[in-house]
């Protein structure tokens, strides 16, 4: 069980290449950008993939250098707006939410599972009405995560003090925000992580503060603005901090689930497989939620 | 009701960036294209998609040059196996298809229904089974085509001796062939075109006598091997044959009727609206099916 990731790779499938230029329209979308700028970002873009490094990379890396050249080009960030309104949707639906998990028999698994139900939701393409019926879904307890490490999940809360939680969107980072209050009511010391500049909608400094994470627990940045958390890409400061062993690591999203799958049995990843080339690494169908201890490192 | 898409104007959409990279995914899958081929050939692709001119030109412009760039890196059609077992599962079916077009109350509406029938047909993603059941539901007669000129088309019919018929792709010319041969029963003299060399899985002259098309009508190619049929990329000879005023033009297919559409009412354009752009251009919804005179050159 503790090898579970230890046969997988993530790298570049050819599924992948469509969906890069797809993510690029995405950004273009949110940020505004129409008429004869389409063509222009897009070349860039186009650029941008030609050169970039295919062999053993995953598609983060990918990704991160596609994002920053929009930025660049756009000199903006092109999901600002995007993110203050999901976290303004999340933070409407935070005392119904709350109220769940004080209500339902085992309240840290309840905002476990909220936690993964906010990687489910995409607030770009749900309105609020379809969140609370996918939040109902995911909280239903008799239904199934496809991969539940829930018990090793609790033993562990127990005997590390320590978390180190890796946040993933805004928005979703709301929904985390309960997982890390029934983590501190239980005593333990969270550190929150964001990314030191925006990329795609992931949470940033002022997204988390934004959220209410700001004077709950501690949040620092990793020192970079890639997708999930390359680690040779982080601040040193980061990187020995990511490296204590007497930690708990709950890394949220497929993104750092891409990246840090190899990283040790500390890290439990809580995510959905959004995407069909991890889903099927995984060999789970597309959709599928996960609870999941990481490997051996 | 002549100049129907005289307020059309086929260009590059933001949603046709991804699709071009799907597309250039599609060649490299059925052309057996795989490991470390595939970021060699993706990259070529990203190159070929950064220079493209993109102002005032369709897609057809911009993956004709794409797939030319992925047939000259392979040395070889990728499309070639699949478009000759895009024919023979469809010659299996002739004769059933033959029986129902026979069998018809008004058969040459029925054999063109069969037609667009045949436009819809993706052979890649369907199996035989599932062929007969979209065909059964293309030849409703009850279920009305969403733009229907059947009623002009059947008088063009009698009243014009010379049908110019543009082919599509292979498997559906199958289909094509018993339109075909309802026309020449009735007098009709019929010219095939296709394509002067391969692209996609368009009809070449090869297919088209592969489907049974030799020794029924005369064959031509059109000078190129573009995606639909760009007019200043085709021969001066097939240029001079489409300019013809006295013959009706059964064009077949949606890259036809991109790069054809204000080319005039003798045209009919008998196709499906497969792709979002092109729906959406239209006023209808994906999956509509056409029998839709031209508007006025």
């Amino acid at each position: 069980m503790n090898n579970r990731f230890s046969d997988i790779s993530m790298r570049v499938f050819p599924e992948c290449y469509p969906c890069f230029v797809r993510q690029a329209n995405i950004a273009m979308e949110v940020g505004g950008v129409n008429g004869d700028s389409v063509p222009r970002v897009m070349k860039s873009v186009f650029r941008c993939l030609e050169r970039a490094d295919y062999s053993n990379k995953t598609p983060a890396h990918v990704t991160s250098a596609m994002h920053r050249r929009i930025r660049r080009l756009l000199k903006a960030d092109p999901f600002r707006g995007v993110k203050a309104r999901y976290n303004s949707i999340a933070l409407k639906m935070y005392p119904e939410l709350k109220e769940k998990v004080a209500t339902s028999p085992r309240p840290l698994i309840t905002a476990a599972r909220l936690a993964i139900a906010g990687n489910i939701i995409d607030f770009g393409i749900y309105d609020s009405v379809d969140i609370m019926g996918t939040v109902d879904r995911a909280l239903d307890l008799n239904s199934a995560l496809d991969v539940d490490d829930s018990d090793d999940f609790l033993l562990e809360v127990e005997e590390k003090e320590q978390v180190l939680y890796l946040l993933d969107n805004s928005g979703e980072v709301v929904f985390d925000r309960i997982l890390i209050e029934e983590l501190i009511s239980r005593g333990r010391n969270v550190t929150a992580v964001v990314k030191a500049g925006p990329v795609i909608n992931d949470c940033t400094m002022e997204d988390a503060t934004g959220a209410g994470l700001a004077g709950l627990c501690k949040i620092i940045d990793n020192g970079s603005d890639h997708v999930g958390t390359i680690l040779e890409q982080c601040s040193m400061g980061f990187q020995e901090r990511f490296g204590r062993r007497d930690q708990l690591v709950i890394s949220k999203g497929q993104g750092n689930f891409e990246t840090l799958m190899h990283e040790g049995s500390r890290i439990y990843f809580l995510f959905q497989a959004k995407c069909l080339v991890v889903a099927r690494l995984l060999g789970l169908g597309q959709g599928a939620m996960l609870l999941a201890r990481g490997g051996k490192s």
